[in-house]
């Protein structure tokens, strides 16, 4: 990985560095006879009669090392929990296991599990119970599987979309527009009131007074996007997106991962659909590859999705609604429920884009149907276990048209980049805690990330 | 890249979608002879006599393609600054260049530079200018550079993470604590009044109603991720991080990026700053090689640092006080400030580390350096142009010490990560703008990221 000059700058401090081996690297390449150190936790203990046999986990992969603890070296507080130095011997067991024959054995910090420690071993707690104790919670095998799985679903996403020449821009979080208009939105102030009074001028009230104007929490970073992409080409951003409802269920949470994508020059809604559909198999089929036993342990029935090797499905909006009204789902004026979008997936057998959309259920960036102006190229895809994951369309890219729709005159730096080099674009929005659900079969989005935030819920 | 079953299953959308060739990757292996699409905006026009001689640009690099249209396929639209797709054979000049001969040229998007487009082909616009317009500045030069090199800063700051087995771990940006506790700090609520209204319970009021509590905008990520340490090994965090400070000065923002590590099992200070000096040296000398052409626009002086092939140097703060009193910049009890950073640098001719630092100067959750109960052990790294980049320290891992200096009962939860299998940690936070600053050299942060918030300043 490193460039052979770096190594030689660096080599100075390289032995004092590499005290310990860290259990993915032992179990890959395991060099059996030699001496090892490992730094982990103990997930569970069984006394016999010559050794104490350790399964010990350091957060490096799934698998646990197996350590063979001579009697004499158990002290008191080696117990389930406790934090260990193991220094001994790779050996393979009779049935062809890599363990440690431990020669030392030192207790970092002990565990207590009497004074209020909430897991006990070898026991699979409810997600609600576990979830009372976010600052532990990485501790269960189940949520350490879903941290890897995410820092695998991460890494594989900036794979694809370097391999493809997009641009990572880093889009902001604290933005005057709200781009969905929806008015679900945080606002932001500073705290301290004597920095407010500081800058406090005439005509100013408390929300405007330390940037000049409200300022609230992203919703998207798309308008940014637009921006950056109508002089770079292809970008995409990855990160933190915000909304302030008032909602508990199992698919909404205050803040979560929004992986959006701008594609420039393009004219067509087929162009998102490959580009959305060739992304997502990218990303199952590698972390699948590269996480199967972090899935393993998160869902023993964790099967690779039959809709992996098929197309995924298309149809028009009115398509969708004829569809839901042979099954007595009638589809209400303001769009598409859950019930029924989990109903068309279910009917599609695959992921199923919806395009063509009534323009009134669509924000007013989006671009008319050719054809029919009482419809815009937009897509939902809709999936099993969440119903909608990713949101797209094509951009208004007529200056006058999006200056009749402008909801308001500070968008009007979003208007202006049509003035000057102007080129069709179209993007999407993909939920990254969402696609965790499909991914990792997981019922409950608050489950998917390490320190989810719902309303009444931002404890730490 | 791609596994060959990605691209089988996709590979029925190949031919729509490969419509046009970027000039990255023309410039990259050019077939001389072939016929060529580039879509892209024009940087200059030359006209002489049978062709117009057009520069072309698209983002994907610092270089632009020429383009030779004969003068017949000049329209009036084909101005500097407008959007156009061209299709041609590619060719090589007397001189070896490839240039591209266009035989059909499409304005896509006109640019009538008098209708108030703020810049003008071949000029170098001041920052303070082409900052007023942050919409529109990435289709300047410098800040299309800016914006590639950060791209590449991020992507192998990912690398060098994942290729030592760190998790990158998403901390949230919303939180109920104040990590640094200087009070600089967002504070967050629900715009929407309708939602604080239905959620309304007695005794509470619009600040703590949708939370349950006071919610901020995070400082750093560093008690997230110790949780995460404390059951993963190392782990590490890249993203948007907070301060509502009044501050205009050409080395502060509202929003910036952190980079944060947290480093398990390290029990001495020198863990970290190898750790550091590794990584900034990897960082820069990899963005130096894939990005050499974009560094060249930003600053055509942009030399190698002269410290790269050199071991950074360390004192004590005590040491620091005293290189700064024979130079009669006397340190003040508050610490040191930027002229004396600067000064330190200068005086070291590297980057150097500060460490052994007065406990009153720094946060509750350091860890006191052995035999001296006034000292905790954490550094600063301190660097050309930006003085500090780095700050770090070994956390306090003792319960009942931590506990004794644990500033409000709202940080139970992280005294509580001491009582469960502790181990030694500690860790760093490094602002990639600041990187940014150093490794291209710009004076003014507010340069190194695409959307700049700064008091005053958060007009999109």
């Amino acid at each position: 990985m490193f460039c052979k000059r770096i190594l030689s700058i660096c080599n100075k401090h390289l032995y004092s560095i590499k005290k310990y081996s860290v259990i993915a690297s032992v179990l890959k390449k395991p060099n059996v006879g030699e001496v090892a150190e490992i730094k982990g936790w103990i997930k569970s203990l069984r006394v016999q009669k010559e050794y104490v046999f350790a399964d010990i986990n350091d957060g490096s992969c799934a698998q646990k090392l197996q350590i063979l603890i001579p009697k004499h070296l158990k002290t008191e507080d080696l117990t389930y929990g406790s934090s260990v130095h193991v220094t001994g011997t790779l050996s393979q067991s009779p049935k062809g296991q890599i363990e440690l024959v431990a020669n030392n054995v030192k207790v970092l910090g002990p565990c207590v599990v009497l004074d209020g420690y909430p897991f006990n071993p070898r026991t699979a707690h409810p997600p609600e119970y576990v979830r009372q104790y976010l600052h532990l919670r990485s501790r269960t095998n189940f949520i350490s599987a879903i941290l890897r799985v995410r820092n695998a679903l991460t890494r594989h996403i900036h794979e694809y979309f370097a391999s493809q020449n997009y641009l990572h821009i880093h889009t902001p979080i604290l933005t005057s527009n709200d781009c969905e208009g929806a008015g679900e939105v945080f606002k932001v102030q500073p705290e301290n009131e004597e920095t407010i009074k500081t800058m406090m001028q005439e005509g100013k009230n408390k929300d405007t007074v330390y940037f000049g104007r409200k300022t609230y929490l992203t919703v998207s970073g798309q308008l940014h996007l637009e921006a950056i992409c109508r002089s770079m080409g292809n970008v995409y951003t990855l990160g933190p997106t915000f909304r302030a409802e008032n909602s508990r269920s199992r698919l909404h949470l205050s803040e979560f991962y929004m992986l959006e994508a701008e594609l420039a020059f393009a004219d067509s809604i087929d162009t998102l659909q490959y580009n959305i559909e060739d992304l997502l198999k990218y990303i199952f089929i590698k972390t699948r590859e590269t996480n199967e036993a972090d899935l393993y342990v998160i869902s023993k029935d964790n099967k690779e999705p039959s809709w992996i090797n098929r197309d995924f499905a298309t149809i028009t909006y009115d398509e969708a609604r004829r569809i839901l009204d042979k099954k007595g789902l009638v589809v209400l004026d303001d769009g598409i429920n859950k019930e029924q979008e989990l109903a068309l997936v279910e009917h599609c057998q695959v992921p199923v884009f919806i395009v063509q959309w009534p323009k009134n259920l669509k924000s007013f960036y989006m671009k008319e149907t050719p054809l029919d102006d009482t419809k815009v190229d937009a897509l939902d895809l809709l999936a099993p276990i969440t119903g909608e994951v990713v949101g797209g369309s094509l951009r208004e890219d007529n200056y006058d048209k999006l200056k009749s729709k402008l909801p308001s005159d500070a968008l009007n730096w979003y208007l202006e980049l049509r003035k000057f080099g102007n080129i069709p674009t179209g993007g999407y929005g993909l939920g990254l805690e969402r696609i965790m659900q499909i991914l990792c079969n997981i019922p409950n989005i608050k489950d998917t990330l390490p320190f989810p935030r719902w309303p009444h819920n931002c404890d730490l």
